[in-house]
This record gives C-alpha cells, sequence and structure tokens, in this order.
C-alpha cells in the first residue's frame, strides 16, 4: 500500500532543545523511531525525526509549547495497538510516548470512579484495582493504554452491557495544542453545565489535544459470572439469534460473533477443541439467579434459531482460555497465512440490518482470493472482516481495499458508520464524506482549526482535506 | 433580580420579510412575545422582537439564514419550562417556536430507536410508541419537548438506571447558524469516525445550532415494575442509604429523595398520606424475579440505616400517583407560599460526599428566612433545593443567591458541578469560571466561535464574558 509522507522541515536548533530538556529520554535512534512510526496496520512505517518519552503532564505540555511555537507535528503514542495508522508520522514530527505515564493518580471506590495517567493499561488498571471489588469493563482485546483507548472511542467485547469509552470517561485532563492544561469536566455523575469538552476529546485521535489523565467509570465485580458457546448450523442463524436477544433487552455481558473460519484459526492457535460452525460466545453478570435467568431466556431464542445446546465454561479459567482465543482471534488470523498483514474492516450497522450485512458482506466474500475470518461484537451491530494478505502482492491489497470499500459503502447504505470502534486514522478517512457529508466535515475542520491553529496536533488524520 | 437586556437593532426590512415569508406563523404581538420570553425561572420576562412558528426543518434553515445574514439573534424555544432563563430575548431577536414540529419521523422497534422532530414531547413520544412494547425513560418532570431536552442535556428519575440526553441521543438533523443542514451521526450503537458533533449539540442550549430532529434510543418496557416508599428518621440516613445502594451496584430505575417539607408539600399538594419524615422513592424495573431481588437488597440496606418498612405502590395507578406527586413537586413547593416564584439549585456531587453536601445544605438553610424544600435525583448525586421567594422583596432574592453561591461552591470544591440537569442559561454562568477554568472556557468560546461566527445563536447565555 501507498502512503504520501510529507515530512515538515524541522527549525534548526529544535531537536537540541528537546535533548537539552530531556536527555536520555529524547531518542532520534533508528529502531526507536522505526518502532514508533508503525501500528498494527498494514502500513509500512513512517517515521518520526524523534521520540519523546513523557513522564508528566508538564513534560508534555513543555513539548506541545514547543512543537507549537515552531510548528513541528506531534504525536501522542501509547501502546501501538491502532489499527488504522493513526501515529504514522506523514508529516514527521515528534512522537510522545506516554508509556511512561502508568501511575494510577486516585482510585474512589466509593464513587465507582478511577483516575490513571494515559499510559496506564487495561490489564495493568484491573490488576491495581482487583481488591477494591470493582473492574473496568471496556475490553478492545489488545492491551492498549487507556489515553489510546479514550482517544480512538475505544469499545469491544463488553460494550454490548457496559458501553464504550464514550459513555464510560467521566473527566480529562488535557495539553492543549499550545501546552495549556485543562480538565474537561470533574467527578459528578451528570452536568449540564456547558459544552461537552470531555466526549469532544474522545475519540479525537490525538488531532484536538494530548490526553495525559483520564477519570473513568468502574463497576462492581459481578456476583456471578458465566459463559458459553452455542454453535449454528449457519452464520444467519448466529446473527438472526442475538438480534432477538437484543430486541428482548436481555443485558447480555458479551455476546461475540465467529464466523466457521474464525472458529478453525482459533481452535489451532489457541489449541480448544470447539465445534467448527458459526458460533455465538456469551457471558453473563449478575446475581446467581439473574445470570440463570438471563442464560435460559438466551437459550430458548438460540434454540428457536437452530442453535445447538449451550457449551458452559464452567470454570473462571475455562472461561479466560475461552476470552484469551477471542482476543487472539486477530494472531490466530494472521497464523492461519504465515507472513501475512491483515486489513480489517470495522464497520456497524442498526441491529435490525445486521443479518444483511454480515450475509451481503461473506457472499461477496466467497470470492475473495486470500483466507479471511469474520468476527463481531454483533450485540452491537458491529463486525469485523479480517483478511490475510500478502504483502508483497500490491494486488491482494487492491483487491482487499474493494471489498473494504464495499464493506462501508453498504454500512453507510443501511445507516451504519465506516468504523464502530478502531476509529479513522489514515485508512477510513476516505469515507468521512460520505458518511459525514461536507457540511458536517467542515464542522468538523473548524473545530480542528480552532483547537490547533498551527496544525501540530497528529496532522493529516481523521478529517481528509477538503 | 435585575437583568440588563441589551436588544440589537433590527435592520429595516427584516420584520416585513418574516411576514411575507411565513404569513400568520410570525407574530409580533405583545401577549405572543411576553409567552415567549419568559420560562419558569424567576427572571422578568425578556421578550424578543418576533415569533416564528416552525413547521420543517427548511422553516428554521430560511430563519437562520436571514438572521445570520442580518445579525439578528435566532433562539429556539419548545415548551418553556427551562428553569435558568434559557430563553430570554436578552439581545432581542427572533424566538423560534419548534412546538408544531411534533410529528414522529420513524420509529424502528427492532433496533430500539425512534426520530422525532424538535417539538414531539416525552409523554407525546411514549403514547405514540406504547404499542411497541418500547418506551422512552427519560424524564425531567416537566412535559419538555426533545429539542429542549436535548439542548439542555435533561435527565431526571431514571438517570440512574437509563443516563441522560448524553447518552440516549443518537443523532440529530441540525440547522447551523447559517441555514446549513447537518445530521451529526447515524443509527449505529457505536462509532468512532471522527467527533462527537452528537455530544457537542447535546446541552448545547440553543447557542451552538438548531436542533431540529433527534434519534434516541428506546427500551424494552420492564416485565414487571415495583415502586415503594420508604421513611427515614433523619436526612443523612436516606441519603447514606442511597450511596450503599449505588456502590452495590443495585440498578434500580429511580431513586429520589425528599426532605420533610417535601413530603408535607407534595401531601398538601397532591392529596396523599405519605408518613411525614424525610423518604426515598424507589422504583424497580426487570423480570419479577429480578424486581423482587434488587427490592430485597435495597430493603435490607434501608433497615440497616434505619429505615421504616417500605410501603409499596402495589397497583399501576397508585404508582403513577406517586410519581405524578413527585413530578409536582415544583409546583407543591410553589402552593406552601402562594403567589411565590422560586430559586432552585441543582448541584450534583460524587456519591461519596452527597451525604455531606446534603447535610452542609441544609444545616445553612436553617437560618433561611423563606421556605424551601430539597429533593434530588439522588442515585446520581444531584439534587435540588427550591426557595419559596416573595418575588416583591429583592432581600429574599438575595439571601437566595448567597445560598446558591454557597451550595455551588461546595458542590465544586467537592469535584461536582453547579448544574447536574438543569443547564446554565443565564443563572449559571457566574459559575462557570470557578468549574471549568479560564482556558477550558475560552475552548468553548472558541467552539461557539467556529460554528456562530455572527453570534445570533441564543446570544449571552452558557459561556460568560471573558
Amino acid at each position: 500500500m501507498q502512503l504520501q509522507a510529507r515530512p515538515r522541515p524541522i527549525p534548526a536548533g529544535f531537536i537540541d532543545a528537546l535533548k537539552a530538556r530531556f536527555g536520555e529520554r529524547f531518542s532520534a535512534a533508528q529502531s526507536v523511531r522505526e518502532h514508533h512510526g508503525r501500528d498494527e496496520s498494514a502500513y509500512p512505517a513512517v517515521l518520526p525525526d524523534g521520540v519523546v518519552y513523557a513522564q508528566s503532564t508538564e513534560d508534555v505540555a513543555w513539548v506541545a509549547r514547543h512543537c507549537h511555537q515552531h510548528r513541528v507535528p506531534l504525536i501522542a503514542y501509547g501502546t501501538g495497538s491502532s489499527l488504522e495508522g493513526h501515529i504514522l508520522a506523514v508529516q514527521g514530527g515528534i512522537c510522545l510516548d506516554l508509556s511512561g505515564m502508568n501511575q494510577i493518580v486516585a482510585v474512589n471506590p466509593e464513587d465507582l470512579t478511577v483516575t490513571v495517567q494515559a499510559g496506564v493499561t487495561r490489564k495493568q488498571l484491573n490488576t491495581e484495582i482487583r481488591d477494591t471489588g470493582l473492574f473496568f469493563p471496556i475490553d478492545p482485546g489488545a492491551d492498549a493504554s487507556l489515553g489510546g483507548m479514550t482517544a480512538t472511542r475505544a469499545s469491544g467485547t463488553n460494550a454490548v452491557r457496559y458501553g464504550t469509552m464514550r459513555e464510560n470517561v467521566m473527566n480529562l485532563k488535557v495539553v492543549l495544542a499550545d501546552g495549556r492544561i485543562i480538565h474537561t469536566a470533574n467527578r459528578a455523575r451528570k452536568s449540564s453545565a456547558g459544552y461537552d469538552l470531555t466526549r469532544l476529546f474522545v475519540g479525537s485521535e490525538g488531532t484536538l489535544g494530548i490526553i495525559t489523565e483520564i477519570t473513568v467509570r468502574l463497576y462492581p465485580q459481578p456476583e456471578a459470572i458465566s459463559a458459553a458457546v452455542c454453535n449454528f448450523p449457519t452464520m444467519h442463524a448466529a446473527v438472526q439469534s442475538v438480534i432477538e436477544i437484543i430486541q428482548m433487552g436481555v443485558p447480555v455481558a458479551r455476546v461475540e460473533f465467529m464466523d466457521l473460519a474464525g472458529v478453525k484459526a482459533i481452535n489451532a492457535y489457541s489449541k480448544l477443541d470447539l465445534h467448527e460452525s458459526p458460533l455465538l460466545l456469551f457471558e453473563f453478570h449478575g446475581s446467581p439467579n439473574g445470570v440463570r435467568e438471563q442464560a435460559q431466556t438466551v437459550q430458548e431464542i438460540t434454540a428457536g434459531n437452530g442453535g445447538m445446546a449451550f457449551e458452559w465454561a464452567e470454570h473462571p479459567e475455562d472461561r479466560s482460555r475461552l476470552w484469551a482465543a477471542r482476543h487472539n482471534a486477530y494472531f490466530a488470523g494472521l497464523h492461519t497465512r504465515p507472513g501475512s498483514r491483515s486489513n480489517t474492516t470495522d464497520v456497524c450497522v442498526p441491529i435490525s440490518r445486521l443479518a444483511d450485512c454480515v450475509s451481503e458482506t461473506a457472499a461477496e466474500l466467497e470470492q475473495a482470493s486470500f483466507p479471511y475470518i469474520i468476527v463481531g461484537h454483533v450485540g452491537d451491530g458491529n463486525f469485523h472482516v479480517q483478511m490475510m494478505l500478502d504483502p508483497n502482492n500490491p494486488a491482494e491489497w487492491d483487491e482487499s481495499e474493494r471489498i473494504n470499500h464495499n464493506i462501508v459503502a453498504r454500512a453507510i447504505a443501511m445507516d451504519g458508520t465506516c468504523t464502530g470502534e478502531h476509529g479513522v486514522g489514515l485508512h477510513k478517512m476516505d469515507f468521512m464524506l460520505a458518511e459525514h457529508g461536507r457540511d458536517a466535515l467542515d464542522l468538523m475542520q473548524s473545530v480542528k482549526q480552532a483547537f490547533d491553529p498551527n496544525n501540530i496536533l497528529n496532522p493529516g488524520k481523521v478529517i481528509p482535506p477538503a
């Protein structure tokens, strides 16, 4: 795949100033720049001019101030697990690695909130708060940083019950383009005090400000948890079951779809012996009675659609193994074709259109010249096609892009979105016009202009040029 | 209370153009302007120069275009139930009455969504969708319009379970200041496609655009509903119970606090015979077993705090009567002092600080020279003090303002907000600086400037002058 990188000139003395300020916490070494110039997308690396390892909001503010003054691009970096080229330095500049900002700032168990620095990862967070009896549910699969998850409006398997980062971020500390530091809200559960700056930064992919602290909602660890697998004769039967479950209002915590190829891939990769047909993975949270009730309703619905008997993951270890396998589906997919890189779609449609969208997509994919798997957070109407491509065969990339284009067009025609959770980055910019229309994009651009007049914050992302 | 109204001059011919376009749907009659120049706040009416009764998004766009061109203020009006002076024409201009835009545009029961015009009220909506088995939970008490509820980020009694307008609006059709028409999103349950324009308009109080259509989430009508009243020996015992209920994660649908004076007021006004001590009103939604389980847990918690036995509202009629009484608490309050108008506070704090905030506030109020009641959506940490004032006695207003000021300062010091759900309007502008800080306010102002460069949309509201 092609990328037009247009690095901006770095003014004389700029790099020296960073070295003077940060010492060994600044690096322009090739290996460090390469590591920070790529994500999990299929794009080739595009290197920043240097990397600063930030340890505090003040570090970030210092760098922002200098970049703003000298019009040098500034790209925030969490764990590098983004999928759409979010962090590639297409205009050069400084990468700000926030992984060292990994402190829990304040746990408030009595308010069900926690405040963390941007580099804290979701697994670290859940480990550190385990003793409180609370947990943070948002789970995009990768062990992403909370800063990155906020910036991409991440969600994942638990969103059907607990919502996405949009619903779970309460307050942010943000460094603005010129180095000023603001908080966007407070710890009240609701407020009508002015414009929703919090939600404006959630999903802004580092283009409006650098998020350095995040306050999120926590939830009591459920009294009871149970998980089960249900196999279906057809993809359609599985998806139809999900639609009915959502319409009934069953508060499932997770409901994940996997097609036949996906099941085979995770069986091989994670050494499982799941029955090989399209399936749904369920998790139920609640009181012991509540969980039983939910499971019973769901079983009635799946049986009515030809689903097989539930296979229960009885023990916590079995459950962990099942979800670890689901989370590794991405790597399992890559493993089906050694040496491949993937192009992964991410549409989300209203639930009533999900069966149509998946079926039409599956029909189109039958002609594909490469292997693929379909998985999805189907309770939200969100599914992914992961296409495994030979990185040395541009024709395969082009073919996958045509398919992606068709899937997005199909989703938008169904009143859906080109990206349910991965974000825009570089790769979805082409679809923003079709999804939002020119006037809404102009409005987004006017926000960008107001927040970042020198266009230093992750430039060349999210909003396509007019 | 004083208001500095500074009407802008209306250019010659402007009113004639409106008359020519709208005929009888334009009015400059004194009575019509008076009706549209005030809300439920204690402010005196400040009249617009004329009122347009819009019937379509195109009507709104036409008016916006003309107001933009001639720099004439434009104020959207729903039902006039706002509480902070939101709709007062402090710079004159045109009031756009949207109550005639009262069509349900599309019901999508299979997706649990509905799209309505801005003038549809919440009661109308629930009546019209009753046959679908779904309902719209957000309930601010007043039978407000969905447009107004969106613009003020309303919430109310059900928010503890179902969230506020922030969480329940999926998509908006908005007329921008210059008359362009955009949609902010689509009907996918989640999306990471760019900046969250939806949430930016939610709570913007008519200052960033005029909302003409709203798509909101619906929920299955609960299989079982039960409601109960629980009396307590003290305010503190009641509030402490709520804190424990929330911390346990019990999914109560409603939990409302009322102080002794509030109980007396609604007994008198709504002819009830509630036991006269501080109380909590509960509603539970779920399966029959789920509701039983929730009620049992809650009863254990309330009993542990000295709460009396639950009094159940057994029949749907009893339940409706109880909630109608709660919704009429505002009028019941006014009724305790005939001829009064009220000044109502609206702070919201983290739940761990709620007992302190209410207790300190109650202690301060003991010195007040006028009657007051305290009610609250306490599950969210939000409570209201309604102070009943003699409108002809400025000293009482000043005293109530001092108290309000202290309550807000207390809430902000506790990491809370000056307004949980009523919005800023005119009355909360003085607190925006303390709550957000200068830099965050400047950012809000830059959004306003980008969206409404001629400052025609509800000018003089939300953001205080720098």
